[in-house]
């Protein structure tokens, strides 16, 4: 069991871009972040030593003593061996593959780890403090560069064999579709992620349908983030409203396939771009579930925006060194 | 718990057509069983009373005493609220609709109830003595008239919020498909089913392209069952053969979206087709699986072959008595 003194826990979002680590009180609230850059690049022993730094620096800021912190949760994107601490593989952060980052962490730090994978470890924190809270079966959903989610079964994170359910954003949607980074054709995350609403965008923009975007990015796919496409439809670009609508569309035939195979009571919609633009995406999204999936199947099954934000995958990580009882 | 001396359970398969009554021990090996037509046409009224009739001939028959039966289970086709025992909907026996068959049957028989679909019983049934024996992570796809599922997660049998998860069946393949019977458009069950299969099975021999299906039931799509196909692929009918790959391709892309989203250990394969062209089926949607799937996610995913046939939903149903502990 937890020692009583223990107070703290800290929370790492492990990303290919960035590095948000939190120091969170019992409760799960987040007293101080700090957010560094990931620099993949430099490799992995930078990268281990920046996590280090992370962790020294919000612990030392807070002016909190070491033995004050029951452990580290991190949530790292990837196939993670949640029991072992081992990342399996990790596209984006090539050199995790079959690292022990579990037990390199405890040598390194001297606290104890916990490590899941991150789309899992947010969707948690939605479940135990944000729009999840209450709810038994929920998947979620999260739109960003990519397409991740997860699972909730009888009220505990659903891991599947490998610890990597929830691949929906590779949920085969159109055999003869674009090519998807996974290396298959027609993948959710090919068709409706926000690299390929960027993709249709800027084919837009090129052809001066999208003046709005023209102006702000011209023809530049990797300038169309998800609150540059928020900015140009509320200014106007009503092709760019459609193409949203239509990708939402896509997402909804997902849900549907998701509620007809796992019959959930609650999908949680989040990432970047339903952030950026939460009322067009969600209720596109939803109608499109409830045309798709059968009637008897969906007929109870609500849609949520998830809650909170940057700090769910934290806040999930958080909770799981508390549930760990180190 | 159960009494001692409470030696049988019974396993009701209700189906659309036939009601299959089956007398069995405490580890569930089957004693006899007895199968009576279904005759919905009958109604409500009839129904009820075949079924109380077969579970008095089958203990009659094995002469022994009412009060060595610890209860009866049932595999029972639709929606079905297991807890309360009630059936909250089921399309091929339409007068089941919000029946409290739990209760009405401990009122008529005295004996103590479980209910459960019939999908799902049949799964658990293999995961208890089955093909799916040890493993934690299941997925079950059955193919006959139409396709059924049903998942073990954890080791356990998994219902959903609404006790109706694994409609695989109804996963969408393609938007411009045929009409399915759920009222939708290209469900995989419109697109591969026996039905599906029979009407291009049909065409062909229509088309003079199957000429060993033309001699054995010249165009008519409802004398097409399993058993017919499989004997005029192997009379020599390749147009077939090919129908029924391109088919079970279709199956193998449904698997690589259960694969990525759930990540399970086993997908077991079972059903009227399945028992009738168990190596042109099994073999050709595990390679449209492997294809279709993410490559980690697919890894080490086993796929076997349903084993016990018509009796894994009465080993199933008897299973869920002896859980239950009356």
């Amino acid at each position: 069991m937890t020692s009583k003194k223990k107070k703290y826990a800290i929370g790492i979002d492990l990303g290919g871009t960035k590095i948000l680590t939190a120091l969170l009180d019992r409760d799960c609230q987040i007293i101080s972040t700090l957010k560094e850059k990931t620099k993949v690049e430099e490799g992995k022993g930078y990268f281990l030593k920046t996590i280090e730094e992370c962790v020294k620096t919000v612990i030392d800021e807070a002016e909190i003593g070491w033995a004050e912190i029951a452990g580290l949760g991190i949530g790292c994107p990837g196939i993670i061996n949640e029991k072992d601490g081992v990342v399996i593989s990790s596209p984006n952060i090539p050199f995790l593959k079959n690292m022990p980052l579990r037990s390199e962490l405890i040598q390194s730090l001297g606290l104890e780890v916990v490590i899941e994978n991150d789309v899992n470890t947010g969707l948690y924190g939605e479940h135990q403090f944000g729009a999840a809270v209450g709810y038994s079966n929920v998947a979620g959903i999260f739109i960003g560069t990519g397409i991740g989610g997860g699972f909730i079964f009888n009220k505990e994170l659903y891991r599947g064999a490998k610890g990597s359910a929830g691949e929906v954003g590779h949920m085969l949607i159109d055999p003869l579709g674009p090519l998807c980074g996974c290396g298959k054709r027609g993948c959710l995350e090919a068709m409706a992620g926000r690299l390929a609403i960027a993709s249709e965008a800027a084919t837009l923009a090129a052809k001066q349908q999208a003046p709005r975007l023209f102006e702000e990015v011209q023809t530049d796919l990797l300038k169309i983030k998800s609150g540059v496409l928020a900015k140009v439809i509320k200014a106007g670009d009503r092709s760019i409203e459609e193409l949203v609508r239509r990708k939402s569309r896509l997402v909804g035939i997902a849900m549907a396939n998701i509620v007809n195979l796992v019959d959930p009571d609650l999908i949680v919609l989040g990432g970047g771009m339903v952030e950026a633009l939460p009322e067009i995406i969600v209720k596109e999204a939803t109608q499109s579930m409830r045309e798709h999936a059968m009637s008897a199947m969906v007929k109870n099954v609500k849609v949520a925006k998830a809650k909170l934000k940057d700090f769910a995958i934290v806040m999930g990580a958080a909770k799981l060194v508390w549930d760990h009882s180190y």
